[in-house]
């Protein structure tokens, strides 16, 4: 891809005189970026545009062009690919090719369609790596190309790329990064369009490996072979971040599911827990997005997660602490008894020190030496891994002059220590404080608008140490047994269910199949009292809705009338049910929890752990991976679940066997990613019993391809 | 309060020329803000301040002076208050006074709360009304007073009034409003500070009451009589928006409870519940109330809640249609079929209409004669009640000439209909689209940075609706009993509390006291089996944490078997417990609630109703409300638990009797509001059976006032 990043020579093919033109914009934007290559207009009606001179044709160009951007409609692209073709066979240059204008497969029709289908053999044909159609094209910073024709955009270099499945979302970042105080900055800019040629995975894999990019965003709608985008995205998360903005999230999701787990996983939960599994920080908003990126690229890591938060504002820092407080992922630093003193020392009277811990507020008397002298106490603190500022200026205190005190300060601390701590400003009065901001970020300080983006920005980043982590380990995650044909799925019985389930080393509770009440009975004495019965028919897979089951039987007379109750009633709501006969299984006592499973059309196999019983899909108190899991994974998947201090003995309850939970979603995680005739599972509920009595399913639902 | 509004004169004491200090910039904000009135600085050591003549003192004042701002430190004020005093006397005006500094009880010194108290004393013995101390004061932007030492404040009159518990948090959100590209327009604002005289609920009954006032916004840390506020609110709520921002979510809450209603019970759970019930809009964040101050202000009234998204960008449309579907309160708009075939019509070839639903991307494209005919076409269809446009300026478009089209298509369409419906453009683009949000908020319509803040303004704005008519019957609230005496809280047994509840109509599971096991085997007989057994201690409110409980049990032996069990189990690991013998109690089949109520210290009782057992505390799916409450209510606390759907019977399970339970959360109301002495009640489980066969608690926690 390095075509479109460090062309010699560029050609815009539809360049026009007219500024509302793409064809002009592209000129002006790569002159406004300083493109050291030779820039070519082409078009046959004029001599000069912008300044440069007008060539009629691709042929025509005298020097070598290495890069071509379309800028002319749909309709005129086959006469432009002759062109191309004639100069690629004469000169054997032009490796890459941006299309522009939209009118291919984004329109649905059967036209754009055949569009799209030539310009990718057009392409493929002559080796040439497409980029586009409809879409914006490349911006690269620091080789100064810019092939947009966006308005404004500020070339601020910094270590941020970004991809963009959509050139509109591009565009509104990049120009709300152009209108800060001080430009943000960024390396690269990818807009994929409809993604002939270049496509997603293979230019993330790409910026993974540009030493010049720091991290990466993403703006994603969808991508047909997810588990594919995931685990490349995974392997780029280990060694840089990755924040992708996924949107969707309010598609109608799966269509009828026969599992709990099945109807769980919609196309969001999944993409939400590989994201997790894969190191991948998901951003829920375009400011979180922004501001993450922005603090990853400029911001040290954090050695840690606790924040101190200071402030001259009572009302505010109140504030500052609820949004802080919210997230999981910080917590408040509690400094040295010696830091403590001096602060008190050195702030006004009145001050409010760590009362609440990790928070002082010097109140409005503050100066911009008490500010400086209290930050680089903070960051001395080997308690305190981030300090969070508020600064509102007053009548006392310009935002200017303490922006130039605080940097001052952040680099005398820098310099004593050599380990850079996270120091994220929050200058909160609009226009008032505009300079005070561009200052501290030409320092290298980003600033932010609210204590709430700033806490964010902060747990985002130190959400990032665990997920690199998970990203390793994600990377050996294979590319999973394929999709399950759509049609022939057939559900299983349980009768049917718990042979395989148990070949597969997965406990069920001890079970007898029986066809009749007398069977059932029998059944029952050689299990052993109290038993459940379950009457068994491949078209009723929730039984207990239908009164086919009875609990809790007691001896073989209450099996056998139970029997004859619950054929009437099934008989009686049902009665053209094929009736399976039944079995006869002991009762287990514990947890109920639910571990499942479904082949996934775009993310192959995926394992579910959670909460069990009739309010599974009610609380939705659930962890999903992309399978094969190992026993730590599993173990992690429980330790996401909301309900786990139930789990682990609140209230004085002994814990339950956790491991022994682990080992089934480990089990079932192997066998949906090892048996592709495997569609959908649910054991639910999988009883789990105090720690060392293991745990047993005692009810399944299997869907097979047929 | 009108002398802080309308004061004929008015004299700043500490009055200084001094740029930077408090003295000065109150006297160029009563310029600023055009001030009608006589100003008079006061100082002795000076002769003209700002171009105005200088006083040596308040008696000598020429002309009549209502309102005094002190500007001097808390040390000299006792000078200027015999000077006041002096005036008073001799002239009898001066009716309110405003003291800015701080260095009052907020110090928390033993000397700071002197101070105040000798303020407070004055002023009541002179009859003259208070505001502050520790405040920034008052701005009136319709009868120009701004009594305030902020920078920058823009006058922009408007509707909305602004009560802040701090001065700092007022500056945030003045300074912020001031900032944008047209200021946002407001009609009072008051800083409360240490609330001696003026205090938080008079003002608020005050601006409830003023014309000029649309929207109230509210800035809260807490108020020692939340019951008094609540209701307060309330009657505002029933005539005008209340907005407000209540920060000390974090906070540690209430210490150690014996019940789970206590212990669910902290502050903020408490002042949300009450927010709901009173009608009063609660915000989360600083963005939250500022765009829902201003919508309230600016937006007409939806007429119902299905909304419209427009825009000419794709990854924004979806990234937009995410935001709004997020929020419950909203519903996209299905138009008729003859705005759909007419928006084919008009809008350029390939434009996405209505699929999805509610939604419109006319892609880039689209005009602002497009924008126009469409937003026109959509404000006339009677099912859509609002329009999100979002906007980011292109080559095709800019920001401004679409904003005087879009204004001009809103106007005429307002002239065609006379029915007002929001409006609600996002303009996203930083710098590059401020001249065209000017243009747009100059015209009366607000603009939004992101289609999340404005969804949320809109569902605010919904949300309001259902509001007023729950403040309209929220007002009827009483005071509520007394809060419970600090000291001598006893917990009571079963076998005490079941006695009361019987005689409040609540009814319980059938139960027989028992002393040993021979009598609960009789016990057990005369009830039926199967049943419960229970020993009875008052040292040990969870009975089933210490093998206390035992269920099921099928028979006299049984019972009387288990009864030995649990005895010695109890009696392993409590030996010093003083075993009160136990009760046999009837099993009751149906699905576990809880309903309970405690005695809140500044709310007075409250009452509970969720998901009741063992996870209780973990769910959370519990709803609170103010006591008493009637039928109505307790059952809007049901509808708002999450579990609602498993109660109406999901997955073809009967619905269970929420009448019921309904009726079971009334008496639990009426007893708390009634009996002074219950101070903790927790019924749980509540075992609420099918439609029609009622509910009855089988297990009870109560504590009352020794």
């Amino acid at each position: 891809m390095d075509v479109f990043f460090r062309p010699r020579g560029c050609a815009v093919v539809g360049a026009s005189r007219e500024p509302r033109k793409p064809g002009h914009q592209v000129l002006r934007n790569m002159q406004a970026v300083g493109y050291p290559g030779n820039l070519y207009p082409v078009n046959p009606r004029e001599t000069a545009i912008a300044g440069l001179g007008c060539y009629p044709s691709l042929t025509a160009l005298p020097e070598p062009v290495d890069l071509v951007v379309l800028c002319v409609p749909a309709a005129a692209v086959p006469g432009v690919l002759e062109d191309l073709a004639a100069r690629r066979r004469e000169r054997g240059d032009v490796g890459g090719l941006i299309t522009t204008p939209g009118g291919y497969a984004e329109t649905g029709t059967e036209e754009g369609r055949a569009r799209q289908a030539d310009l990718e053999r057009f392409c493929r044909d002559l080796g040439i790596l497409h980029l586009g159609p409809n879409c914006i094209g490349v911006i690269d910073n620091r080789n100064r190309v810019d092939t947009t024709f966006l308005l404004g955009t500020a070339h601020q270099p910094g270590g941020v790329s970004f991809l963009s499945q959509s050139g509109a979302l591009g565009a509104w970042l990049l120009q709300s990064w152009s209108s800060r105080p001080r430009p943000v900055g960024f390396n690269r800019f990818v807009s994929l369009g409809n993604m002939v040629g270049v496509d997603l995975v293979e230019a993330l894999a790409y910026l993974g490996e540009d030493p010049a990019t720091t991290a990466i965003g993403m703006y994603l709608e969808g991508y047909p072979d997810a588990r594919r985008l995931l685990t490349t995205a995974a392997g780029v998360a280990a060694r840089k971040p990755v924040v992708v903005l996924k949107v969707g999230v309010s598609d109608a999701g799966r269509t009828a599911a026969a599992s709990h787990t099945g109807a769980l996983a919609g196309s969001d939960e999944l993409y939400d827990a590989a994201f997790r599994q894969c190191g991948v920080l998901r951003a829920r908003t375009m400011e979180e997005l922004m501001d993450t990126l922005h603090a990853c690229d400029t911001l040290p890591e954090p050695p840690g997660n606790r924040v101190f938060l200071m402030t001259h504002a009572g009302g505010p820092g109140v504030y500052a602490t609820d949004a802080l407080a919210s997230l999981p992922e910080l917590e408040f630093a509690q400094v040295l008894p010696s830091t403590r003193d001096r602060l008190r020392a050195i702030l006004p009277p009145f001050s409010s020190v760590c009362r609440p811990e990790g928070h002082l507020d010097m109140t409005a008397s503050g100066t911009v030496e008490q500010h400086a002298a209290a930050l680089e106490t903070l960051l001395a603190d080997p308690g305190v891994d981030a300090v969070v500022l508020l600064d509102l200026p007053t009548l006392f205190l310009s935002a200017e002059e303490l922006a130039a005190g605080l940097l001052e300060a952040y680099r005398r601390s820098l310099a004593a220590s050599g380990r850079p701590k996270p120091f994220l400003p929050c200058l909160m009065a609009g226009k008032w404080v505009v300079e005070g901001r561009r200052l501290l970020e030409e320092g290298g300080i980003p600033t932010f608008e609210t204590p709430d983006r700033a806490g964010r920005a902060l747990a985002n980043l130190v959400r990032y140490r665990a997920l690199r982590e998970a990203a390793r380990r994600a990377a050996a995650l294979g590319s999973g047994a394929g999709a399950p044909a759509a049609a022939g799925r057939r559900v299983l019985t349980e009768l049917e269910a718990y042979p395989r389930l148990e070949a597969w080393g997965i406990a069920v509770a001890r079970w007898r199949a029986a066809r009749d009440a007398a069977e059932a009975a029998r059944a029952a004495q050689e299990i052993g009292f109290p038993v459940a019965l379950k009457l068994v028919s491949p078209d009723l897979p929730h039984k207990s809705d239908a009164g086919a089951v009875a609990l809790d039987l007691d001896g073989p007379e209450e099996v056998a009338r139970a029997w004859e109750r619950a054929e009437a009633a099934v008989r009686a709501h049902h009665p053209e049910l094929d009736l399976r006969g039944g079995l006869v299984q002991e009762m287990v006592r514990g947890r109920e929890m639910i571990v499942g499973g479904v082949r996934d059309p775009q993310f192959g196999p995926v394992v579910m752990v959670g909460m069990g019983g009739v309010l599974t899909e009610h609380f939705r108190d659930v962890s999903f991976r992309l399978a094969p899991v190992d026993h730590r994974q599993a173990g992690e998947m429980i330790g996401e679940l909301e309900a786990l201090p139930v789990l682990q003995g609140a209230r004085g309850r002994p814990p339950a066997d956790l491991d022994a939970l682990a080992e089934v979603v480990v089990a079932v995680s192997r066998y949906l990613s090892t048996a592709p005739g495997l569609v959908e599972l649910d054991l639910n509920p999988v009883m789990v019993g105090e720690r060392g009595r293991g745990c047993r399913a005692v009810d399944a639902l299997m869907v097979v391809s047929g």
